[in-house]
């Protein structure tokens, strides 16, 4: 388990509380992936929403349109790609209260991050905090030292979030700089 | 550039031409990812195919039914996941002819591929030529080649791939053993 920023060379890092609110979550990664990918970081992509067809018209010969289908379950998380060579793969959840509940994500989501890292990637949780405007990486190994202790309380409040989590600096450019984390995190000396 | 497997030690692998005809290429793909996953060698997932969704009715409250909506293209490749530590990524493509012409790919899909060689991951094409039910994975950088040559013919010919690809081994279990030809090319001693 990893504890936060050691307080003085990184207090630059403290959210600026500007830019993310009024953001959609989402949308904000996804911008900080393009930018991640536009200057050469990492190539890191969300993956489409699954959706299921069931009935497709074709009003004109190349243009199919769909007239029925559902949303199903996603079978693994919403990012994945390459960083510095590895295999990265995270879940992103945002909460408006000062605590994520774990019954807010797929079990099967964390099996799959968990064996990610079996495999040797990096997998994490990334959780935005919507009411104090905090964003902390958690990595799915220390998220599962609270996830399977049942004697615990099944979420992950803003509290221990600052203990176990990175915090994700942000800004305009990107607007969650996610990597910064990443960095501190699984390739520091 | 690879050669094919040298020809005494592995003539086992020659196409046994009965398993994946009949089953759509595509499918068997994603049962032999499946069964890699099972046996915990791999974690590779096809990503959703990418769908713009326009309007969404509400039946019931907790069931969302999408009725328009439209393919769009997508972003990256079929298939992406984790492999012996490695980023891998593919685009698996099926032709009916003796070639594969490389107007049935994106040009962005070439360049994510390109990137992810660049980044340190595996990436390839897998290339189905169902007249004659062979298989084979092209390095991106092998294609390239190929690719960006315009004074030669914009294509694949079944031969060529002989010559610059791996020979994929189609069996039951799983029906299309693609890391089989992955370890040659990328991890052989």
């Amino acid at each position: 388990m990893k504890t936060k920023y050691p307080d003085p060379g990184l207090n630059h890092l403290k959210p600026t509380k500007i830019k993310t609110q009024g953001m959609l979550f989402e949308n904000a990664l996804n911008i900080t992936n393009e930018y991640y990918r536009i200057h050469n970081r990492a190539i890191i992509y969300k993956k489409p929403t699954p959706i299921q067809v069931v009935k497709v018209e074709y009003p004109s010969r190349n243009k199919a349109r769909i007239v029925e289908a559902f949303y199903r379950t996603p079978s693994t998380t919403d990012y994945n790609g390459i960083y510095r060579g590895k295999y990265i793969d995270y879940e992103a959840k945002e909460t408006n209260n000062l605590r994520f509940a774990f019954k807010h994500i797929f079990p099967h989501q964390i099996e799959h991050l968990t064996k990610t890292t079996e495999h040797g990637g990096i997998a994490f949780i990334i959780i935005y905090y919507k009411k104090v405007d905090e964003i902390y990486i958690i990595d799915i190994n220390d998220f599962n030292e609270f996830y399977y202790d049942k004697t615990r309380e099944q979420s992950i409040s803003l509290v221990l979030a600052k203990e176990i989590g990175i915090l994700v600096p942000q800004g305009y450019t990107p607007p969650i700089d996610y990597l910064y984390a990443v960095d501190y995190y699984y390739f520091k000396k």
